[in-house]
């Protein structure tokens, strides 16, 4: 592989002094960009375009082409693993994903199996292997992966949900279920990240979108339990190199010590977090990425400017900190102003 | 009036010595009770059962037919206040509400006057009177409002949101205009919570349910600042009795220290709070209402009665706790299990 010739953000992930403070955006490759809207188009529906390495790829690029970004992160979802497990995900136009065969009753977790990712989500590590290609050492690509509990709470409902009925009454009534299957998400998420880190992944980010819908001790137990299972079982060096792994729970602001505490190497922070309570909580143990709130991107140019600043200024001095949104970039955002952001946080950080 | 029966309510806000710790349950009267459904149906659409005094009250006293509730709850809806406004409330089936005139224009702002509940909203100061006349003593009656960032962002959205789109691009490109906005709520929330205070409310909760998608500086300004201009305006003392008031954000967990500070009596607690780290960081000032998760009342009686006990045992000892959940009830619930649910809090309190 190619000598990577930008690792501010590898550096800030292991706290290393950095020149300037690295920036990516979650969801960077999606569908605020007129290009990614023209690949979707022609790669039909949202999944055909996950499977297919060469389109995924080039779309994962997209963002790198307008933007100064200092990572890639690799184009799919985070619900590949139960789609490989065959509960069968699609997406409905104007709505979630949502899964044809969801997962009710104790036969159907006992039927499941741990995936194996070379068998099964072959077009994953495919795409890992096309887009290191062709990053050509450029900026480092992030690999991915649901939240066992995040992952559970789709394969229960069947789709998106307001206050996640069905998984919790599972949560509660058959906790010991509950944790067969998230003791099989665990397996699975870790041989998939494994496999995207020998595929190139340089870093992963596990994404906990629900596990702020628990409460305090349901999420110790059925959240945050698993990932750091997950911690423990990742590959740690790969080609040299360290491999940091992120966590990121939206609504988990109250549990950033317990979240440290799991050995990973950086937390993802939402927007509703002061990032300066943040680093004085935390910010000795892991780095921090984020927060602007992704709805500061309506805003005119100085607004936006104001609130990186503003950011900039929290987190303060000393390395360990990656700019990016609070949660994924939606839709109805001007490119233009995802420029302003990028540089904002260039000009703002130079030393 | 009659003189109360029973104050354990009024006291443990006060944070004052009380025999058994209070308990009552956010929207307690709602759609999970048969006999509200009867009545609903009676009356025709929701905003109709809000506005017939009779049936207002009828609903307000089921719940404390089945249950050993320590306080009563006015029947309304948190958006009276835009209704009167001129806004349009209505409600469709399945739906959250929606105004059929929302907020969008500088003019539209303009042209908003703060409310008179006199005049404006009589029917809910008449559903006072005419509650604790049939409550006759048995329990304190609580008054309540929305926010008046809550009530924005209907307002401005015209109905319930999952990002809040409009009302955060008018937070960041025209905060000027957003605080006149809020500033007309603020004194309309005044005037109508102390009409209702007049009338007989002997406790007043403010629901702040959108506060928690704020960044944590937007809260501050736009959310929290209005509800300490709240606190601060309200009559503290009527009747012969101080006036206790609830500051509840939902999501506002990482904000005790600075909703503590307003000088409210009390905060409410949604279920991701540890009610042990809440009482160390903020129970020296304020008393703790809630806080569990609704959908634990989806679980087997013994379920229920491990959770209450896992919170009252996170309060630990000392006054100052109202036993509530972390949300309202859904209309899903078995009532038997709220009648668990009740027993259990008495049960494990009882010195």
């Amino acid at each position: 592989m190619s000598e990577l010739k930008n690792d501010r953000f590898l550096k800030a992930l292991m706290r290393q002094p950095v020149d300037r403070t690295p920036v990516w955006m979650m969801r960077q490759a999606g569908r605020y960009l007129p290009e990614y809207r023209a690949v979707r188009t022609q790669a039909g529906d949202f999944m055909s375009l996950c499977k297919n390495t060469e389109l995924a790829c080039e779309v994962t690029l997209q963002p790198l082409e307008r933007y100064a970004m200092d990572a890639a992160i690799l184009f799919s979802d985070i619900l590949t693993i139960p789609d490989a497990m065959g509960l069968g995900l699609y997406f409905e136009t104007g709505e979630g994903p949502k899964f044809r065969k969801p997962v009710r009753t104790e036969a159907d977790i006992e039927n499941l199996q741990v995936i194996n990712t070379a068998n099964d989500l072959g077009y994953v590590t495919d795409a890992v292997t096309m887009i290191r290609r062709e990053l050509n050492g450029r900026v480092p690509l992030i690999g991915f992966s649901g939240s066992p509990w995040t992952l559970a709470t789709y394969m229960i409902e069947g789709q998106s949900s307001r206050d996640f009925a069905r998984a919790k009454t599972m949560l509660y009534t058959q906790p010991e279920l509950m944790h067969q299957l998230l003791e099989k998400l665990a397996l699975s998420v870790i041989d998939y990240l494994n496999a995207q880190i020998r595929a190139g992944a340089q870093a992963v980010q596990i994404f906990d979108t629900w596990g702020g819908a628990l409460s305090h001790s349901a999420y110790a137990e059925f959240s945050l339990a698993y990932m750091k299972k997950i911690v423990d079982g990742l590959i740690t060096h790969h080609d040299g190199r360290d491999v940091p792994v992120i966590l990121f729970t939206k609504g988990g602001g109250l549990w950033l010590e317990a979240m440290a505490d799991t050995g990973c190497h950086a937390l993802g922070l939402d927007w509703t977090m002061d990032i300066a309570a943040a680093k004085s909580r935390v910010g000795h143990q892991v780095a921090l990425q984020g927060n602007m709130d992704p709805a500061v991107l309506r805003a005119d140019p100085a607004t936006i400017e104001a609130q990186v600043e503003s950011i900039m200024r929290g987190y303060g001095q000393g390395s360990g900190h990656i700019f990016n949104l609070g949660h994924g970039i939606t839709p109805d955002i001007d490119p233009d102003h995802v420029k302003v952001f990028v540089d904002a946080v260039h000009r703002f950080s130079e030393n």
